[in-house]
């Protein structure tokens, strides 16, 4: 049964769902959990300004058919803190939900929807995200689906960019990635909302710009945003900010089957940040990486002041939570 | 040790646990519980008639020695949105509990009562629930168990009946299956506290009727109730109410150990219900099915008025909701 | 990058982590849980002195790399009915973090506590909660590493043995045990604390004691407690309390690592505790055993009145509560 009366704009599913002023309300509701969390002293006493659960919890499902843990432990940890709940759906081990037993994924999402109150899901398959958010009248967040988009990655990446260095209009950023990858996308999408200073994309050579990647590019030239194209991540060291993702990603395409240790003697030279290229350019820019990093990024940057990993990772709850918060809530993205 | 001083009624392990007005008390608290949903506006505020966690949360442990997602989601799910917590206690991989070690179900069940509140069962034998309800003080719910019962699904079929077409006195109801399906012999044996207009059961010719069935039958007829048995599912379609399931439950024993497909051309046609039957019946019957569904039920269906499995689906959250406050509250069935 | 600047005591990695004063306040905040508990009349109204919630929930991350689901399991529990939540950080299927793509420890650690406000760690490995003590300012609790330590099982049996035989400097007290087991180092080196009036160890003859454990024993001597060492169970019945275990661990290092089951006929019958060696002593000595028992502890023994393992695994519920509240609560250990 096809349902066809949905909310406009219940769903995350690519940074184009998002408006400016969307991202502006993410900004700042991140901010507040963020000023919440410092005002919290440890004594257990009673918070008057922030009670936390006056209704009955929600509950957030997680359907993840691709390995993460960063993700889907991130979005779950979030729902917690905000005094709700998370399930876990995909279970092939000891479901008869979905395609073990040949259910279809129709009547899956109807059980599904059934239990929950927003569905975050993560595909191996471009696909999977938009079908279940056409088949469910929840909301549905597209927590990475196959070559596409990863939109809440890029919303933490700006978030953390915001904090550690201010509005992205003032700042030349780079992005040093596989110009396939469903993150760089995103961001680079996402960016339209903000347009940087300048923006340089650091990728392999002679490898062809991925066409949906050129398209945001150009999209963002057309906004009066300069862009250019470099091949070693040193041409990258007096901007404000720098990305940094592994290069090439075909080569692990079997980790993310299997848990085979990953090669990490196997990525050129060029494109793996090190503190001595950061020290030798004199750089003060601003490092951020998605971890799980691999040879893009070398541990001897983690102890200069650079490395703004770390920090991401932990601001990446507050803006997870002001995801969920603002979907449980039922306000819609305008983008 | 076997410990003798239980509370009477503590634990739901068949239809024969439930007295009428047992019956009429998980209605009425499955009511309330839809009733505040329909409440809720989204807005966040406070509702001060329901407030959710004045205590400690409770824990309801899960046992599943058999594959199960909706259930076992499904009370996790009616836990959560009680403001309590679940916690899965059969877990083979990283398990020391249990058989792997060759601990006792006896010992077993001393640490998962320490930890729990109340135990929610399936098995693939017949014998656990009922071991488990003697074993521990705490309240047991047997969510399934070989082929003996499934009394909560049938709780949840007959909430569906009376929310879409009122009392059950006033109706006539059909129900096709296998006669040796759990769910089929609790549905049956609930009926006796309400026993409808008149019964007819849909099954195989050739195969003789399960004898608990026959038995549960054969009570149905003792209330007054006129009961009938038939072979095609369009000679059921002159019914108020159709719960319809597979009717060859010996195919799939091998899809409860493992994940293989199941085949679905084999379901022979006198027991697949089609969009074209109901039509060509001019019928208004309403179809009850617990999915996921097998041969036994068209998608050409979904579309129809008559399809009431989805909105069955999600009147479960209420019944499991009913069923676990009322047992953790220790209101003992008087069955 | 190393952090220098760490709380002292923040983590709880042994019985030296522990003083005096410390088990003290354990055994108090236990006994409030414990009193609270049974002023619980199951009405469901509203209890003043004990409001649950009334912060943010706290994340408790469990990160086992070894088979276990009372000790896991138990946290969790505890952590649900502290009205926190717990998450499971360690899931080598679906998991991208940790080694199964060759992400390090450290890099592991800094996105785990992001998500979370204590990580309680199994390892088979000696030097993993250390490490991780280490790298995270989180409070961290071992739950058992390698051959070395399980301090919050000593904790669990030291008020096992507080509740239900009283002080333990007014008691005799012994042990049976392999010397290498952890929890009998841990066990040991707690009872400094509050050394008992004698000391007995029962362990397998012509074996040397293991160096810690003999190190261990050496200072409760020194303390002024008779410590004395033994080779059959029957040497122990003359005490106020027994703390049973398996003597020979060896023979279960392949169950640690697989689901074989366990030849429960090897062990020798010296060091296995039956009802009829309890009653031919006539003895009032108190047993208790972690559980999973093997065959060290006969199930004829479960009637007498000497079994005090059932309710120590209740008890072991109020002794994690108090753990995690009070390492929640950023109260640090002072031993």
């Amino acid at each position: 049964m096809q349902r066809p009366n949905y909310p406009s704009g219940k769903d995350l599913l690519g940074a184009d769902s998002i408006s400016r002023d969307d991202l502006e309300d993410i900004f700042a509701r991140a901010e507040q959990y963020l000023a919440e969390e410092n005002e919290d002293d440890g004594s257990g006493d009673y918070v008057p300004a922030a009670p936390v659960m006056r209704r009955r919890p929600k509950v957030v499902a997680t359907l993840f058919d691709q390995r993460s843990t960063r993700t889907r432990l991130g979005f779950q940890a979030a729902a917690l803190r905000l005094g709700h709940q998370s399930l876990d759906v995909f279970d092939t081990e000891r479901s008869r939900m979905g395609t073990s037993t040949g259910e279809s994924i129709e009547d899956h999402i109807r059980t599904v929807e059934a239990y929950s109150d927003l569905i975050v899901v993560r595909s191996h398959t471009e696909s999977l995200p938009y079908q279940i958010g056409r088949l469910s009248y929840l909301p549905v967040i597209n927590a990475g689906n196959g070559a596409d988009e990863h939109p809440t990655q890029a919303l933490i990446d700006l978030f953390a960019i915001h904090k550690m260095r201010g509005p992205v209009q003032g700042l030349s950023i780079a992005l040093s990635s596989d110009t396939r990858a469903r993150f760089a996308l995103s961001f680079v999408k996402m960016l339209r909302l903000s347009p940087p200073r300048r923006f340089t994309l650091c990728c392999l050579p002679g490898v062809p710009i991925n066409p949906p990647m050129r398209e945001a590019l150009e999209l963002l030239r057309n906004l009066g945003c300069p862009v250019a194209v470099v091949h070693d991540i040193r041409d990258t060291l007096d901007h404000d900010v720098l990305s940094i993702q592994m290069q090439d990603m075909s080569r692990f395409s079997h980790a993310s089957l299997g848990s085979e240790a990953v090669d990490k003697e196997l990525e050129t030279e060029p494109f793996t940040l090190t503190a001595k290229k950061i020290i030798d350019a004199n750089s003060d820019i601003l490092i951020l990486n998605p971890l799980p990093r691999f040879s893009e990024l070398d541990v001897s940057c983690d102890t200069l002041p650079n490395a703004g990993y770390f920090r991401q990772v932990k601001l990446s709850m507050q803006v997870r939570m002001a995801i969920l918060n603002r979907m449980l809530m039922g306000i819609p993205w305008a983008g």
